[in-house]
């Protein structure tokens, strides 16, 4: 445990005690802090480096909870919750984890919301202070002091931020938004706003081009944003200002993080190194930090199949000139390293967190013949929902989604990728699509970036099951080499414009039951059907040895339509139809192939009895996906239980 | 049939071609056109009056469909039309409603897309430059020359919007991008960003602060926005410009409407008046214009219902200083008229064509204490999701959402009201409510704002069948007086969070088969009940008399979770239970009642036969609401001839 003034700091008010000398000695023993935290456990280290003094500044200066903090994704709150009595959580190994790497009011007062998603603060602070101001007016009084909103430049790129910067001068009233201008986003910054900021810190905030007072607000600069002394300085001239204010700070993201031995060599994903320069193509280094014991250089499934993905697109990069990958901000985590971006050129671009832009900008390159291609992560496309309708869907223009990181998965609570096929799926002209396989999966984008007709395809990124399943059978080597080495196969469709993929695949014919398996749970479809037909002798839901039943094995790979036909077929010869899908049952998959078989007008498929598995409709934070598929029932003891009972 | 040059306008050649006082005078006739079709049809009248010349100006000097426009909303591309081959449908009362109210490339090569959401042009704009400079670096040429996207003042308060002009510096390359500076939103325009556009406008276009400057564009100020010779002047300037630049034009909305006799007795709900000063009040009288045949003074549903809500908040807002009615700038079309927002006061607030902040907004006053209720249509929820599930469902904050025009109805295809269901009952802790008359849309408006513990609430606001039924019955009486004479009644529940409107009810007890109205279908379900009843002897399907049936009808006031309790009983005494409900069926409310009882442990409850009503998965354009209904079973009919033959 790390010993210091840290563990004398229960609340803000012990902060607010502390004398200038102490709270420069307070920042070094944080930065400390984080440093060893971030080599023993990871996390968002970067972000909090930079906001070391900022923080201290903001809990010395006002007075939490009554004035509120409103950390914009809040992946940059390690520090506050150092200074509100969470403390041990960073210091004490054993207690590693047991804070999440997000705000969240179940853990302390002093955090307001749950956040995870982009450039939402600025909103949420004005609904607090409008809610404020009319408690005061009404009544003279509110538990509401100052609203603050710390924001990153980086965030700014995104749309609501902007929303939320044009409606906070309309409001009025106290309003103090602090842009942390770390000269970063996740990957580099991009927009034309950057050329702004950046010559308003050339010029000490003076810079006639202010995107901040073309909102309407009032304006601040500070230069020097690492230091304490001046941070203080100047959030005690803001602190109870009568109108809304941008206090735009100058920071290092993460400051201190060069001098920690040993940093250079650390991670071989290109993530995990440092520089002392920002802006030197380093900008992911400082976002997320993998703990030291991480080092396996395996990457998990969403760098995999991303990279095989990339790899599989630049081969035809000379000869496709509208070919372009599209990345809201988060390439590397998806496999789209740094050299690939380098190596595509104009192929490739980078929107900022601007996902709502990057969608309709598909289907702009769509419209116009191109072929893009738009990644990012199944919870982010939510910010996309109304563009997959208007401007993807009812336009039916041919882009390409892929989505990373769906499926059930041990996530926090603002990143959970269980909500995707409910919110794909139910999208008209979208073809949604489950690979179960690595070439699949390249099959699958080739067809959807080749030059068929048809309108737009997501494609849902094979997830951890489907690697440790190819790792097992020896297929997973090199992502590159493996695209290089496949020759993508588009199967042969009845009519024009049918999706070749639209058919389900019988991987082992039986009778009686039929496990139908989409996309990523096909591993788990096929335990089950391999323990059912061995016989299960230990089911103790029965008691007694049970016989072995022949069933079906089945694949889909693709949820936005039913193989009607298949489905019809199947009524003939098996009682029991059971689904499985990676996801939220409700508004899912499984519900609608129950659908079709009772509103089917044959009395044969009315009498099939389908069993759905999956994810019950709820947040869950932090649950170990082993946790969650056993809840669910998404396990083979507990779906054979299911169809024993059944049978 | 309006006789002139229009009739000899049969594409944008003929534009080319014209003096430059043919263009004044084309610009005259097309005025005169669009204020004779606005009496007799109806429209975005004054949008389209406001761009006139810009669009005449445009014709003349690009040359579509080389040259690409991209119409924000594409709301105001009435002119546009005329001047692509469909002028007919503007100057031909038999061929009014031949074109649609938007762009539709169906329609014509000149339209690149189907657009009737705010703020995209940009970002579509971006993508159709970035395609064609690909394929210029690749070979020489390409299919598309100048990019030009037109958006007015008020879709710039719009999020994406803003993330366009961030990508369009960055992107570079030729593009151009007109604002259409009318100072009106749909009601007015709201926005710190305003007192900018207004300040260039003043110093003709050197104001220091200059809000496109600060996204790193280029830029024009053009005051004389309505005269065609400035304008072609201008864009003859910037015509195969190498760079992004925006061209800032002022115009005045409606212009020409003032001018026409009996123009301003037009319209009793305050939306077809005009007045010559822009931003007196009066804005939302240039956005919509009804026909004059349109004049029985009656209501439609949302207007009406609309009223009704507000009027019950109204009379709290004395003691509830937390209590907040929130419009992304569509109030009027909602019920929330001028008068209502004057008298709320600081109860109200009008955020600009901006959900995504309103949405974030409300979650920051719920969460501070307060109530607010955030009314928009089903189809711009869509711009919501992220904060749907994020800020506001994850977070449990009470905020109150009304969802006005929700349900199958006659729009065209970007205003759809079918995909709410299956967007808003799939997002976990948010309860959706289906009233099926005022009084109990007022009672659960009434839990949703008061005191007692719970997460976010969506409300469906009752459709035009509830109003019929009303309006039959002689209920719907003046919705205000209506209002203030009902005392909200809120059912008691077994726990504390429990939400009193979980339980269906039970209107009629029967037997065998249980027929299950959500919402807006309740009518339908008794008329289905009635006739069974009554005994059908004129089923064609069955070809003889058939016995009655004595059904059980059933409401289900919401569509979050279900009634299992009474699904459970029902198993026992009905062997068929039938769903109904106002939109889409892959991903709504039915499916999952037939996967309830598929799944179920219970042998009974697995054999009752589910049949699901509602909509397909599709988008539809202009078809009128009896033919959908046609078409996905939804008649009384159709649901017992199903009924009989699942008998």
């Amino acid at each position: 445990m790390t010993a210091g003034m840290l563990n004398s700091i229960h609340s803000p008010a012990d902060v607010h005690a502390l004398s200038s000398s102490q709270l420069v000695d307070l920042c070094a023993e944080i930065r400390t802090t984080l440093l060893e935290y971030g080599r023993k456990h990871g996390g968002h280290i970067g972000s909090n480096l930079g906001v070391v003094e900022l923080t201290v500044a903001l809990h010395h200066v006002f007075d939490s909870p009554h004035d509120r903090f409103i950390f914009d994704v809040s992946h940059q709150s390690y520090v506050h919750k150092m200074l509100t009595g969470r403390a041990a959580a960073y210091t004490d190994p054993e207690r590693f984890g047991s804070v999440t790497g997000f705000t969240n009011p179940c853990e302390s007062e002093h955090d307001s919301f749950v956040l995870g998603h982009t450039g939402t603060s600025i909103s949420l602070a004005c609904g607090l202070a409008k809610a404020r101001d009319m408690q005061v007016s009404a009544s003279g009084r509110s538990g509401i002091g100052n609203v603050i909103a710390v924001i990153g430049d980086g965030a700014l790129s995104s749309a609501i931020a902007f929303e939320g910067l044009n409606n906070a001068a309309e409001q009025g009233g106290n309003l103090i938004i602090i842009v942390n201008d770390n000269e970063m986003s996740i990957a580099e910054d991009f927009g034309g706003m950057y050329g702004s900021l950046s010559a308003l810190r050339q010029s000490g905030g003076t810079a006639a081009s202010n995107p901040f007072r073309a909102f309407g607000l009032d304006y601040r600069y500070v230069e020097q944003g690492n230091n304490v002394h001046t941070l203080v300085e100047t959030l005690r001239e803001v602190r109870d200002i009568d109108h809304p204010i941008v206090v735009h700070v100058h920071t290092v993201k993460g400051l201190g993080f060069d001098e920690a031995p040993g940093d250079a060599e650390n991670g071989s994903d290109g993530c995990n190194q440092t520089n002392a320069e920002p802006h030197a193509g380093q900008c992911e280094a400082n976002h997320w930090r993998n703990p030291d014991s991480v080092s396996d250089g395996m990457p998990d499934a969403r760098k995999y199949y991303g990279a095989m993905a990339m790899a599989s697109l630049e081969s035809r990069f000379a000869n496709e000139p509208g070919l372009v990958v599209i990345s809201p901000a988060t390439p590397g985590s998806n496999g789209i390293t740094r050299d690939f971006r380098e190596r595509a050129g104009s192929h490739y671009v980078d929107t900022g967190i601007a996902e709502e832009h990057a969608a309709a900008f598909a289907a702009g390159i769509a419209k116009a013949g191109g072929r893009p291609v738009l990644a990012t992560s199944a919870t982010f496309f939510q910010r996309t929902f109304d563009q997959l309708q208007q401007e993807l869907s009812l336009n039916r223009v041919p882009a390409t989604l892929l989505i990373f990181g769906a499926g059930i998965s041990g996530t926090d609570n603002t990143h959970s990728g269980a909500f995707d096929i409910a919110m794909f799926a139910n999208v008209p002209n979208l073809t949604c699509l489950a690979p179960t396989s690595g070439e699949q999966m390249l099959d699958m984008l080739a067809w959807a970036t080749g030059p068929s007709e048809h309108g737009a395809v997501a494609i849902r990124m094979p997830g951890e099951q489907i690697l440790e399943l190819e790792r097992a059978a020896d297929v997973a080597f090199d992502p590159i080499e493996r695209a290089e080495g496949h020759e993508p196969v588009v199967p042969a469709v009845d009519r024009a414009g049918d999706c070749p993929f639209k058919r389900y695949q019988i991987l082992r014919p039986g009778r009686d039951v039929a496990v139908l398996g989409l996309g990523n749970t096909v591993a788990l479809a096929s335990h089950v059907v391999d323990r059912l037909s061995g016989g299960d002798t230990d089911d103790d839901s029965i008691g007694m040895p049970v016989p072995p039943v022949t069933a079906t094995l089945i694949a889909a790979p693709q949820y936005s339509s039913l193989d009607e036909e298949m489905l019809s077929m199947l009524a003939d010869g098996h009682r029991i139809v059971v689904t499985l899908e990676d996801g939220q049952l409700e508004g899912g998959w499984g519900e609608k192939i129950t659908a079709f078989y009772a509103n089917s007008r044959d009395a044969k498929a009315n009498a099939v009895h389908v069993l759905n598995f999956g994810a019950i409709k709820e947040f869950t934070d932090r649950v170990p996906r082993e946790r969650l598929n056993e809840r669910y029932g998404l396990t083979a003891d507990q779906v054979i239980s299911r169809i024993r009972m059944a049978y």
